[in-house]
Formats: C-alpha cells, structure tokens, sequence
C-alpha cells in the first residue's frame, strides 16, 4: 500500500508510519486500547437500513410510543417548579438521592435488597458496565460472556484490551459445566479472569433466560474462584408470561456487581441507568463516574425521580409488555410460517428472538441482499469476541408493529429461500445440516482450542 | 499495618496481600490505572463546607437562578409536542444534528468556523476530555498542563496513568519560552508528549488570559513539535470587559481539539458539552464515545437545542457577565480590604481569582480552622500534579451573592490573619517573603529538577 509519509516524500510500506499517514495524521498518536475501537462492519449498511422503507429487525430501539407523553411533560413541570435549581445544576457524582430510593424499589421487583448509599446511577447503564470495565480490566485480562454476548459490551472490554472467553449456554441459559470447564481451563494457562459478565434474563441477543435452578450453582462457581460477577439486567422486568427467577444479586450481595437500567422500561431517551455494587467497589465507582463525567444529569434523573413517584410506573410497565409481547408472537408465528427450516429461540421476554441458519449460509454476507429485499437484522457474528455466529442472527422485535414484523420475515424467508436455491443449484451439495435446536456456539471457542 | 487476609488468619504487611483485605476483598482485582483514582484529600472538609452557614469560595457552581426557568419549561414543552419520540428514544452517538448547527453558531463567536461533521456533543465537555484522554493515554505517556491546572483534568489524565508535566505560565498565560525549554527537556529525555492541555481564556484555577500575541507561537511551538493541542474553553464567552482573543482553534483546524460547554452559558444540570476535532479524530472519538454511553440524551440535547433555536441566548450570556462581573468586584474589593498583605489575579472572566499567600501558610493546613471560621476555599495542591501550591489558593466569585463573599473574604482574612500572627508570636520569623506579584509556579517542576 501506498502511504504518503508527512514530508511528502513517497514510501511504500505495509506498516504503518510511525509519523502519521496522509489519512490521519495522528496515526501514530493514538493510545494502543484505541485500536480497539473499530467501526462495526456492518455500520454503512445500517445506515441504509434506517430508511423508511426497509423493515428494521436490526436495532434495539424501544417502542417509546407506548409511553404517554403528557406523564413526562408534567413531571417536568413539575421538576422545574419545586426544584428548578437543582435540575440545572451539577449534582453529585453519586446520582441524585431520592433516584436511587427510587432504583431501590424497582430492584426490589426482582428480588434485590440494596442500600441506597451502594447505588450509582450513570448515563444509561452503558456507561456503568464501561466504569466497571475500567476500574477493572489491565491488557490482556479476561473477562467471561456468554457465547453469544451483547456487542455492546463486547466493544467495552475490547477498549479495555481485555481479552472475551465466551462460555457456553444452552436453552437454560449459561451451561454451569460448561462455565466450570472454561476457568480451569484458562486457570490451567495462567490467564487472570477478572469477571463473568451475564444477561440472566431474556439474553441480548440470545432470547433465553439463566433458568432459576441454575442461579445459585453459578454463584457458587465464581465464589470458589473469587470471580466476580457483573449482572446486566436491562430487560428483567419485561416478562411475558412467568417473571424471570429472581436477580442474581438477591441471592448474593459480595460477589455481584449489578447493572439496571430505565432505557427499557421507561425511555432511553433521558439516559438513565444505575450500579448497584459492593461497598468498597461502588467507591470507586464513584470516583470513575466523577472523573469521566463530574455527575450525571440532573435534569433527567430528577425527571426520572417525578415520573416515579407521580406514576402508576408498574402498570405503564405492563403496557409495554403488552407491547413487546404482542411482537413477540408475531415474530415466532411469522418464521413458523415462512420459515420452518431455520431454528429459533422463543423468549419469555426481552427484545430478541436468535436465529440459527443452516451451516451453508453466512449471515454477514447475506446481509447486502436481505437489505436489498427492504428487511434487516444483525448478524450474528457482531455478538462473539472471536469471529463465530456466521450462521446466526439477531432479530429485534421491539420497534417494528405486529404488521411490519410479518412483512419483515417474509421478505427475510425469500433471501434465504433464494440463497439456499442458488447453493443448491450451483454446488449440488447434500441434505442440509442443522442442529437440533437453536445454536448458541457452532464452534469451539479460539482460546480453547 | 494489619490486614486480616481472606482466611481468617492474622498477617501483619506494608504490602497489599493478593487476595484482598478486609476492608475491600476485591483489592487485588483492580485495574492498575484504578490506583489513580484517589479521593480528594479535602472532599470529607467540602462536605462540611456544603453546610449552608459556610461561605463556599470552594465550587465552581454556577449561578443557575440567572436563566429564566421558563425558558426551559417552554423549550422542553415544545420539544416533547413536536419530537417527543426522537427525545426519548437513543439517538446518534455523535449528538442531535440540529444540536450541533447550534453549537457552531455559538463557537462563531469566539473566531471558530468548523463543519458540523467534526463536532461530537457529550455528557458535559468532561465527558470529551475523558475521551480525548482514552483515545491518546498510554501509561507513561506525557500530557503537557498549565502550572496550576484544572483538577478535574488531572483526574482524568491520572485515571489513564498520563505523567502530566506543568508548564509555568504568568499573567499572560502560558509562557511560549517555558513551553519549548519543557519539550527540549523531555525529548531529551526520551519522553512521549501526547498532548498539550490549555484553558487559554480565564483559566481555571489561575483567573489569567493567554494573550492574543502568544497564541499563535504556542500553536507554532507544537506544530513544529507535533504535539497536539487540546484546547479547554468552557468560560470563554464570560468575559467582563474585553471579548477574549479568538480561541486557539479558530487559527489552526488540524493540530487543535477544541473542548466546548453549555454548563456555564446555560446550565450544567444537562450535561451537554461538546468537542470540535480534526476529522480523523473526530471519527474515534464517536467511536469511543458510543461504547462509553451508546448516545448522549437525546432529551437534554433537544431541550439545549429549543432553548438556543428560540430564545435570545446571547442576551443571557450577557446577563450572566453581568452577575459575575458584579461578584468579581466584590471579590477582588474585599481582598484589597482585608487581605492587602496577598497577592491575587484579577480575571477579565470565568469564575476564579488565583490567590498566593506567603511561604509560611500552608493553604491545605489552613482549611479545617477556616471550616471552623465559615469560609471554604479550594487549596492550590489540588491543582498540581506534582505537590506544588501550598502557598496558593483557588477562589471562586461564581456562586456566592457579592454580600456573601464579602463576608467570606473577612472570615478568610481573620484566618489568615491569625495563622501569621501565631506563627509571629511563636517562630519568630523574619519579614514575609512574597512573590512581587501572584506565583502560579513557586517551585521547579518533579520532573524537571
């Protein structure tokens, strides 16, 4: 490759200029965590996707129309009239103290008992999980997830130059065994793990749920080897049937960092999420927020706090598992219907539905032609540290109607149908294979192998 | 020391066990860059001088009663009734566009003329910096700051393990000569200069103004020298008498990051700040800034939006000159009364006067007896990286009523007053050594000795 080096003479180089190069300058200026952060490959295409026309099964968007207006508009008022200079103030580092009495009573929906002096609300709980991330990752430590995991936080660790092991789950959620096998493993290499990061409930991107009777047996596990576990709970109290089993923060206070968030159940909008952490880490937790951002918005939080308290908050709750729910059924009648010969999850809850295609097909590449057709998804690559989930995707069923959802997979089922007729056609290969139920981890993961 | 190691047994070390102690079992798991994350050595005083009966010279608090709250009532009725769903739901991780057409008027008017393709809006211009120093931070590398500077950049610079090296600086800000002998050294030294950090206009904590002539040699002195500058400006627009000279980013668009806020022109309950970078910078610093908080609030940026579209801003910014020039005057008028025997700054802007003591007093030591006299105020150390100010102290005219701060001024003086006459009665020392006018650099930098 060609680079013009900074004196403008010319140079012929595969590596990069220690100066810079003629596309940015500061090339070589760059922290090494940066080379982490990349631009997802499928970010173009997304843009694409965002036009009206094209059925969007891709993004995590919440349906915030559900949510009447007027409730924040008069909250807001309200805020600005009984607290106006506070709202616009800097505030502590912490969060604002009657939010977090607040938090401490939607936890406590799932099971948690907390101080309000060990929660720490963020700027949605994305930035909790990245605090977290910082307090705790040096280059080349480890860090668990599931396998799939949310690639959101895939990107966090990356940043971090952490490097992600994914553990094996299974319709029940993550496999203890398969957990237990992993850090002797990697103990065995002399890696330091430094957490487990998990979703129990209604999993990004996966669908399922850490089945109860598992919970405590995975505690158990990260208490023998003095791993902590960073709970990540945006979507638990959007069940449809039967509740998710308690968090895994109410069975053990030492052991759990725990991230909630209000993007799901009220809007993403005001970002507004919250740590609920051991005391001596929630410490430095606060430390991290005040360095990164001096202290969160006041103005939403306080919003936030009014809407809570003013609020049948619980019942507006369940309009958007109503929603949600009504979607979810639309999504899983839709691929019975048009597309049988793939495999799914059906959740109980959450926003996604994980889709295993047979092995001949690969997700990214079929992505172009899917957009074509005017529909969506993620591939399921975007969701494994290590390249898997080729024959995978993600499909969101949050945003679009009942309606478009259908529209949605009948234009996914003529991609696919259309590119198992062209293999079949020009490679004439033989029955296809697909695996018994749906397929969280195809292949040995690369560190393991 | 004693620590009770994780089982059970008593062991007695100066070292940190591996495995945790008793105050904080997640000792060992930490990050390296979390052990600078330190507490403020006076953040247990600050919260005795939150105390209403104390008159706090401490903050940097803005007067936020100044803004009519009906402006923001209004702003943020008209943006729920034309765009509630977009200010609830997540938005681009680079801000609201219309956001950022704003932000470029408002830079306009301090000489600066970019493309709102380069502007990248945050959760206050913290959150910029914070991210400016992810994507550049190697451990060890070193950051180049006025001497004092701002503490809330040292955190952050401190958080990716930056040495940061102060470059001496006078009443007309950053001294060019000082700043080429301190690159001479450290590239002598084989040192790694990722970036200068510069608050040029009413400099926090200093109260000084880089003057126009020397703008363009400091630029000069880095370009020569490929160091980038990161430019902190969020009191340039609150100035008393003078505008300030044209901002460092209006004479050179590619080796400057310009750092912008709306927490002192407007408010900072919002947390909305913003930076101005190089395009290829810009490109990772959207990156970095969607894995730290995946969008910045939509809402908050729509209401700062409405606000700015509708309202006529500049006449506020006006009226809050007004109330800080008024505080200034009380400030520096009470000084001149009872404390004639200090050196202080007189700032054309901002929020702060720079206060040097002579080389007895100990400003740190002196804050619990002035707690006591109800009179708080920010000690120079807090400012320095390297130990430096203890003769020094920050004092902010921003919040306090000018009634308020004369008073505080006179509690201040009957503190100092009484810590000379002790050490007069007790030491007998010679005649007071004073600086001939405010010292913002009384002794060689660590590193440069």
């Amino acid at each position: 490759m060609e680079i013009l080096s900074r004196n403008g003479s010319d140079v012929t180089s595969d590596v990069p200029q220690r100066t810079g190069n003629n596309l940015d300058p500061w090339y070589a200026n760059y922290a090494e965590r940066a080379s982490g952060l990349a631009a997802s490959e499928v970010r173009a295409l997304f843009a694409v996707a965002s036009r009206p026309e094209v059925v969007s099964l891709a993004g995590g968007m919440p349906f915030v129309s559900a949510l009447p207006q007027e409730l924040i508009v008069s909250s807001m008022e309200r805020v600005m009239r009984t607290q106006g200079p506070v709202a616009l103030q800097y505030g502590s580092g912490q969060g604002i103290p009657q939010l977090r009495e607040h938090i401490l009573d939607v936890m406590a929906l799932e099971g948690i008992r907390g101080s309000v002096d060990n929660v720490v609300t963020a700027t949605g709980s994305q930035q909790a999980l990245d605090l977290v991330a910082k307090l705790f990752i040096d280059p080349g430590d480890v860090i668990l997830a599931e396998s799939p995991s949310y690639v959101g936080a895939l990107g966090v660790f990356r940043s971090y130059q952490a490097s992600v092991v994914h553990v094996a789950m299974d319709d029940d959620g993550l496999i203890p065994e398969a957990l237990r096998q992993t850090i002797a493993h990697l103990r065995g290499q002399g890696r330091r793990i430094k957490f487990l990061y998990t979703i129990p409930n209604f999993h990004n991107p996966a669908g399922v749920t850490l089945s109860a009777s598992r919970r405590p047996e995975i505690l158990e596990i990260c208490r023998e080897n003095e791993i902590l576990v960073l709970e990540d709970n945006p979507y638990g109290l959007l069940h449809f049937d039967e509740p998710a089993p308690n968090a895994l923060r109410s069975l053990d206070e030492d052991h759990v960092i725990y991230l909630g968030s209000f993007s799901k159940t009220l809007a993403p909008g005001f970002r507004v999420g919250w740590a609920l952490a051991p005391h001596a880490i929630r410490e430095k937790l606060i430390l991290a927020a005040e360095s990164a951002i001096l202290s969160p918005s006041s103005f939403s939080q306080l919003v936030v706090s009014e809407y809570l308290s003013t609020t049948d908050w619980r019942a507006q709750i369940d309009t958007f598992r109503g929603v949600y729910r009504e979607r979810k059924d639309a999504m899983i009648e839709a691929l019975g219907e048009y597309l049988p010969q793939l495999r799914w999850t059906n959740p109980n809850g959450g926003f996604y539905v994980w889709v295993t295609m047979p092995d001949v097909l690969d997700s990214k590449q079929m992505l172009p032609r899917a957009v074509k057709e005017l529909v969506a998804y993620t591939p399921g690559t975007a969701f494994f540290a290590d390249g898997r989930g080729r024959h995978a995707m993600r499909l969101s069923f949050c945003y679009p109607t009942p309606d478009a959802i259908r529209v949605g997979i009948r234009r996914l089922a003529t991609v696919v149908n259309g590119e198992l007729d062209l293999l079949d056609t020009f490679a004439g290969t033989g029955p296809l294979q697909l695996p018994p139920s749906a397929d969280f981890d195809s292949a040995p993961p690369s560190d393991l192998k």
